[in-house]
C-alpha cells in the first residue's frame, strides 16, 4: 500500500494563489519598469551558489542561517567515526556541503561583478528580483524564503546616481499611491561625530540614544550615554547635535559647525549637501528627511544612508540602501563602489493591502466567461470565443455543460465580471445573453457588440 | 588576511546577464500572455518543499536526483555511529535532511490542489512559470536549474480543454514566430493495440518499432518485433498498423478497424476524433499529426499525448503534455483528472537564437542616453531626463563628466540607440545634440523634438 502523506509546506515558505499572485504581479510590474525607465538592466543568478561564495559574508550567524545542500552521491563517503566525534560542526558540514542557497542578492551581484569584470561596461546599472532563503526562526511577517528587488550603480563615485535612485522611490511608491518619507543620513557624518566628541567605537550607541530624545527627553539621553561609556567631555561635545533642529539645512548648518574639525564630517555634509541640490535640480518631489538616527548597514556603508517609510501605516522601513566603497573586495577585485537600494515586496504588499491600493483591474483576470449547456453550445462558444481572443479579449470557456448554478458560481468566485450566457435560442439568434455579474443587469448582444462592450469601454 | 575567492557558480547552473534577460523576458512575457489570453490564472509555490512531499513521486533515479537540504542546527546529533556503519544512504539521510528543492510543478500542483481543494473553484486552470532543480549530471542543453512553463486544466474530463491547450501552442508560437507540428497520440489507443495484439506488456516496443519503420523498412521492423519478445502471430496482426498511411482522418479509419474489438482502443480512437473535430471548430490552423510512436509520460498519461517541434531547426521537443486521470491520488484526494502542457523555455531560447527571430525592440533596453562633460552639463541633463521618463522614454544619464570616447563605448557596449550629448553650447542653446548611434548622424534637438523622435516615431 502507498503511504499517503498528508500535503503542507515547509514553515517560513508560502504558496500564492491567483489573486496573491494578482497582487504581488502588480508590484513587481510596477517596480520593473520603473527601474527600466531609468535605464537599469536585469540579471539574474543561480539560486544554488558555491558555499565557498556565501560562507564568511554575512557573519557568523549569517553563516549558521545559509540553507545548505547535501552533496549528491554517497555524502557518507566523506565522514568518518573519527571525523564526526572530533570535527566541529562546521568543518563537518563543509565535507558533507558544496552548495548553499542564495541569502541575499548583494553576494551573488558582488560575484557576477567580479566574474564578468572583461565583458561589463561601468557604471554597470543592474536590477534584480528574485527569491533569497534564510534559515530564520519563521515569525509575523519573517519568512524563510522571501523576495528582494534591488538596484544598484557600481563603478562610478557621482553622486548623481544617488538622486536617480532617490527619484526611482518616488516613482515607485507614486505608481503605487504609497505617501512615502525618505530618510536620509551618511556614515561619513556620523564617524566625524564620533571622531570630534572623542568616542570613534560608539557610532551606534549615539545613533541609538539621539534617536530616543524625543520619547524621553534630553536628561535621559545623556544619562543613557554615560551608562554606554560616554565621558562627560564627549557628552558636552555631543550637546549642539541633540540640540539640532529645523530644516534639512539648518541641521546641515549646525552640523558644519559642529565637525568643523573632521575631515570625514566636513566630506558627508558636502555630499549630503551636494545631494540635496542634485534632488532639487531633478525635481524630486518626495520629503527627504536628513536623520542621524539612521544607522542600517554601518559596517559596509560608506556614504549615504537610505530608509523609505509609509506614512500612512504603522510599519518597518519598506526600501532601503546606501553607497559602499567596496562590493568586490572580497573576491579579490578592489576598488568598486557603488549606491543601492532595496524593496521589500512582502512588506509593500502588506501596505497595499492594510491600506487597500490595489487597483480594480488587478484583480480582475479574465474578462468574460462562457457558460453553455449542450454539446452545440459549447461548440459554438469556442467560435466565439476565438474571434474574442484574436481581439485580446481575455475569454474562458467553462468546458462542460454544467448546470448554470454550478457555472455562475465558479464565475463568481473567480471575480470574472462578464459571463456570455449561450443557450439554443442564443445560437439561433446568432448571439450570445450577457450577464453582468455585479448588477445582474443581462442583454442579448451580437459578437460585434460584445466585443465592442470590452475594446472601447475597457470593462 | 582574509582568503580570497575565485569567483565560479556550481556546474549546470547558470548567470543571466541583461541580453540574455531581454530575451528570456519576451519568451516569457509571451507565454504568460497566451496564458492569461485564455483564463489562466498564475500561481507560485515554494522551492523548497518537505521531502515527505517529493520523495517516492519520481521513481528511485528522481529520489537521487532530488536536491535535499541539510537541516538547520546541529544535524549530527541525529546520526550516531552505529547508524554511520549500518544504515543505508536512504536511511541515514533522511535523518538528516527533511527538505528538499522542487523538481518539477507537477507535484507541488498536485500538492497544492489537494491542500487548497476547499478553496479552489474547479475546473482549476492554473498556469505555473518557476524554476526547478535536478541533480543530474550535466551536459550541453541539460541544466540543474531551468524554468519550467506549465499549464494545466484539472477537475473536468472535457475534451474541450485538450482544444484549448492545442489553441495556446499555436498562439504562443505564432507569436514567437516559429513554424511547428503538433504531434499528438492517445494512450488508449496505444493501450488497444497493445491488447488486440495480444502483447499488453509491450506497449514500449511497439512505439519504438514502428518509429524505426521509415528508416529501416518493414521486415527489419518485424525482425526487431520478434527479438523484443512479440510472437508471429502478435506481428502478424499489427501489420495493418505498420501499413497504415495517408491523412490522420485515413489512419483513424484504419485504426477503428483493427481495434474493433478493443474497449480501450474504441474510447481512444473516439477522444482523437473529437480533439480533431473539435480544433475544426475552434479554427485550430496549426499542423496536427497523428503519431503512435509518440510515448512520453506513459507511466502517468492516460488520455492524448502532446509533442511540438519546431519545424525549421533540429531540435528536441520544445513543448509536450497530456490528459491524466489521477493527479492528487498520492495525496489522498481520488479522481482529480486534468490535462496540461509544459513549454522548455530554453530550448525555445535556443530554437529562436539559431533561427535570429528576436524583435530588434527586444534587445534595446534604455532608449537615450545623456552624455556631458561638466557639472553643469550634468545638472541640465538631469532636467531633460526627467521630462523625458514623464514621457515613458527610457533614459540614461551617464553620471560623470568623463571623456567623450568612454562615454560612447557605454551607450554601444549597451546597445543604446541614441546619445543626447550636452556640452555648453548646447545649454546655451536649449538644446541637445542627438547623435543616432547606428548611422552616426547628429544633429540639433530642441526637448520637445526630441520627446517627439521617441513618442511618434517609436525610435
Amino acid at each position: 500500500m502507498t503511504q499517503i502523506t498528508k500535503p503542507s509546506i515547509p514553515k517560513g515558505t508560502r504558496d500564492f494563489g491567483p489573486l496573491e499572485m494578482a497582487r504581488r504581479n502588480y508590484i513587481f510590474d510596477t517596480i520593473r519598469d520603473v527601474f527600466r525607465l531609468y535605464g537599469f538592466q536585469q540579471i539574474e543568478t543561480p539560486a544554488i551558489e558555491n558555499l565557498s561564495t556565501l560562507m564568511g559574508k554575512y557573519g557568523e550567524e549569517g553563516d549558521k542561517l545559509l540553507f545548505k545542500i547535501l552533496n549528491s552521491g554517497d555524502w557518507r563517503d566523506a565522514i568518518n567515526q573519527e571525523q564526526l566525534e572530533s570535527c566541529s560542526l562546521g568543518a563537518l558540514t563543509s565535507r558533507v556541503s558544496e552548495k548553499g542557497l542564495r541569502y541575499d542578492l548583494t553576494v551573488p551581484f558582488a560575484r557576477f561583478v567580479t566574474q564578468y569584470r572583461n565583458d561589463i561596461a561601468f557604471p554597470f546599472r543592474r536590477y534584480q528580483i528574485q527569491p533569497v532563503w534564510r534559515a530564520d526562526r519563521p515569525q509575523k511577517g519573517r519568512y524563510r524564503e522571501f523576495y528582494q528587488c534591488d538596484v544598484d550603480v557600481v563603478g562610478t563615485d557621482s553622486l548623481v546616481s544617488e538622486v536617480e535612485l532617490i527619484r526611482i522611490v518616488e516613482e515607485v511608491y507614486h505608481r503605487l499611491g504609497v505617501r512615502v518619507c525618505l530618510k536620509l543620513n551618511n556614515r561619513k557624518i556620523l564617524s566625524g561625530i564620533a571622531e570630534v566628541i572623542g568616542a570613534p567605537d560608539k557610532i551606534v550607541d549615539i545613533t541609538v540614544a539621539i534617536d530616543k530624545l524625543e520619547k524621553i527627553g534630553l536628561d535621559k539621553v545623556n544619562a543613557e550615554l554615560r551608562e554606554r561609556g560616554l565621558s562627560d567631555e564627549s557628552i558636552a561635545k555631543l550637546q549642539p547635535i541633540l540640540a539640532m533642529s529645523g530644516s534639512n539645512k539648518d541641521k546641515l548648518a549646525t552640523l558644519r559647525e559642529v565637525l568643523k574639525e573632521s575631515e570625514a564630517g566636513q566630506k558627508g555634509i558636502e555630499e549630503t549637501t551636494t545631494i540635496f541640490e542634485l534632488c532639487e535640480t531633478a525635481g524630486v518631489g518626495l520629503t527627504i528627511e536628513l536623520d542621524l538616527t539612521l544607522a542600517r548597514g554601518l559596517n559596509y556603508y560608506t556614504g549615504a544612508i537610505f530608509e523609505v517609510k509609509a506614512q500612512d501605516v504603522q510599519m518597518g522601513s519598506i526600501t532601503g540602501g546606501g553607497r559602499y566603497d567596496n562590493l568586490t573586495g572580497i573576491f579579490g577585485m578592489p576598488g568598486v563602489s557603488g549606491v543601492g537600494i532595496s524593496f521589500g515586496a512582502d512588506r509593500i504588499y502588506d501596505v497595499l493591502t492594510e491600506l487597500d491600493l490595489y487597483p480594480q483591474k488587478v484583480l480582475e483576470q479574465t474578462q468574460v466567461l462562457f457558460a453553455s449547456f449542450g454539446e452545440a453550445e459549447l461548440r459554438y462558444s469556442l467560435r466565439w470565443a476565438n474571434k474574442l481572443r484574436e481581439a485580446g479579449i481575455r475569454t474562458e470557456i467553462f468546458p462542460e455543460a454544467a448546470k448554470m448554478k454550478k457555472q455562475m458560481s465558479y464565475a463568481d468566485s473567480n471575480h470574472i465580471p462578464f459571463v456570455a450566457i449561450v443557450g439554443s435560442n442564443e445560437m439561433a439568434a446568432g448571439q450570445v445573453m450577457l450577464k453582468d455579474m455585479l448588477s445582474g443587469e443581462q442583454r442579448l448582444v451580437s459578437e460585434e457588440e460584445l466585443i465592442n462592450i470590452f475594446t472601447t469601454h475597457q470593462a
